[in-house]
């Protein structure tokens, strides 16, 4: 019953990421939690997004053992759990390889905060999780791509930085839910893109003060947001 | 009435940023002011453009006061106010986080004039406003940012340059209309690819000849233009 | 009756450029010409696409007395005319100012041939005029626009080099008719861009060897043509 | 019969190429190979695809030799066989001159496996192959091309590497059919477009470690492919 509006949701929110051009063909995939039951809903594994049907997502529970569903889930799925495990707050993560955050990931930079654009969504400079051992990579490579990136935030809040950039791979986002995680992927690639150009027309940008951050952030996020009609912390 | 005419041309003006790709979700803002009346229609804050009906739209006095609409105006709005009243020229801003014209801003560069679609509609380059201090930044923040943008604009007939880039943030742009506005935002956009590109071409690009950028100028605007159908300063 | 043959396709050939993303709002132009009568079909000024319709094409002489239509010109009219003048052999003229194409004419750099999609359609480099005197752009700069033009391929086939860049605005193309001279604005975009890229990826990229352009431009151009169906010189 | 099938599968390949924005009025071309009958069913040279039927197609042996069809095949065609001779195990060829594929071609660039998105479709660096001399030029050039990128796979298995780069020129793909060969088309010019922004991120961007490429080619390829739904290296 919940479980149906959480599979609705997840369906739409995957959706989402093609309307916004961020995939192509199977690239990509949105999970949801209901944290109450332990479930986790997620994309099936190579499924071209036209042909996915809600009934075609995933059910599993936090150690990935299917639940529900004749597919097989996302091959991503071990990395969204150990998210789902690390980060207490969240209730949805999406993964994409939409092109300008993975161009950020690939080069191995942290994505600076240069703009308000920025600033509205996360908290400082996107961070890039360290690269696998050979071990990790040969090992269970999908639970270690979680770890590298719940290592990369100890002692941060996720919900004040939410996303990361897997070196040589791809963003991971997440939030209070699905539709906030496949909104944040969104607004990461838009970030990412201007920040592409900003360095190209000032190599040496590295990051708006500190004040100006704080003022964008806190004008969405927290008790004194004042964007929007009201809903506390609105993305 | 005549405020009903408005309400109706700031809301196809808003919708004009959506068609031409200049905004993501709830990004950006048009507003219109009608001068006999006092009054300003705005975008209420945080409504996603496809949601969002004419009866949306917030009225407010020239002091940011709610005169008509149940939702809060965007948190632009004293922006607006700022350049309402040192700019008695304009009958309407638009602001957007568009991409390259944002990346311009968030580098801190003008756009130098760099070919005659820029001189068709600025007078020279496209100026980056000052960075505010942390005190104004956390004080009445959106006021202090279209003030910035008014100190950067005396002495000069902001119609002749109806663009101002806020550093770390975006364009704002403005016209005798919100249509204008709007119009003027999406030129801008444009125009500023074409500079990212031509630097990218040739780093010390610096400007056309004046002699360039005054008649493309006068072409199209005062009282020699000649491009159109008549109509006097057609954007 | 062969003017209104002429008039279609003229109507044809500017919503061709709206069609491949090549012009914003008013921008751009079209023109055909009728040799055997002297006329040349041409949009009018300042009309957006969206609401041209044949009839409001303008019809003037080659000296460009308005002979039908009541609507003005595009003001881009006499460089237009300096082209049929100059080159006999050419039927149609297209003038944009799509993105990667300006700014290569706003570089002030020609646009080497890197390669076989270039050689496909143009004998070389696609070459810059000069810039013009502040005493040309004073004067009647529209024909001293096209004069530039002319001057620069002196001794030139102008069907084996469909295309210029003017210094500092965008490029013109033309063909033997106007449906031609379009494409060659969308190829001649998608050239740039390309060029563009390449530049960026190699700086010191000057040129395809000559043995290589010359296969590609005779396989579609010329007595030896052996690419599409057997209609000599398709583009 | 079971060439009608092929014909439908080559029809909708090439269709898949204007679809996902990858050609330009007839540029480009799939062709499918029916091995049992050593018959190849191509697009026709200079048709444009909106005008393109299925009983459009030729028919051709593997000599070039038209075997159905009342149009010439692409001019192409020789490149495609030379690519059928010497890869026993592809069923489809793709040539397209994409953006930035195409790029990476023009500068002579192999484009290193900077991500997992590559890694997952082509197991190293994409290959540019050898310039041709003046005379293979001037001679059966179009065999010549194909001649050249055989070369650069001496010892390698084509379908670990579905791709070639022709230097100054454009990407040739391939695949066990042609749909295959369409879709790697896709792919790699989204992989060529985020490596051209990585590199220009991070100019010294050289390739992934060779663990982290192996598995990811092996998640999708060979016998221990654990993505999708089961069905052997679905690409």
């Amino acid at each position: 019953m919940m479980l149906e509006a959480l599979r609705e949701e997840i369906f739409h929110a995957n959706l989402e990421l093609v309307r916004r051009g961020l995939v192509l063909y199977t690239f990509g995939n949105v999970s949801g939690i209901a944290r109450a039951e332990g479930l986790v809903v997620i994309k099936p594994s190579g499924v071209p997004y036209e042909e996915m049907r809600p009934s075609d997502l995933v059910v599993t529970d936090l150690d990935g053992r299917v639940v529900e569903g004749s597919l097989r889930p996302s091959s991503d799925l071990p990395t969204h759990l150990v998210l789902y495990r690390a980060f207490a707050g969240i209730g949805g993560v999406a993964h994409t390889h939409s092109r300008c955050a993975t161009a950020w990931a690939q080069a191995g930079r942290d994505i600076p905060c240069l703009g308000t654009t920025h600033a509205d969504y996360f908290h400082g400079a996107v961070p890039v999780s360290a690269p696998l051992s050979d071990s990790e990579i040969r090992g269970d490579y999908e639970t270690a791509t979680g770890a590298a990136i719940a290592r990369r935030f100890e002692g941060r809040d996720p919900l004040e930085m939410p996303a990361a950039l897997v070196i040589h791979h791809g963003p991971f986002t997440w939030g209070r839910s699905a539709t906030e995680a496949a909104h944040i992927a969104v607004i990461l690639e838009e970030v990412a893109r201007v920040a592409f150009h900003t360095v190209a027309l000032r190599p040496s940008a590295s990051g708006i003060p500190d004040a100006l951050l704080d003022r964008h952030f806190r004008r969405k996020h927290g008790p004194d947001a004042y964007y929007g009609q009201g809903a506390p912390d609105r993305p």
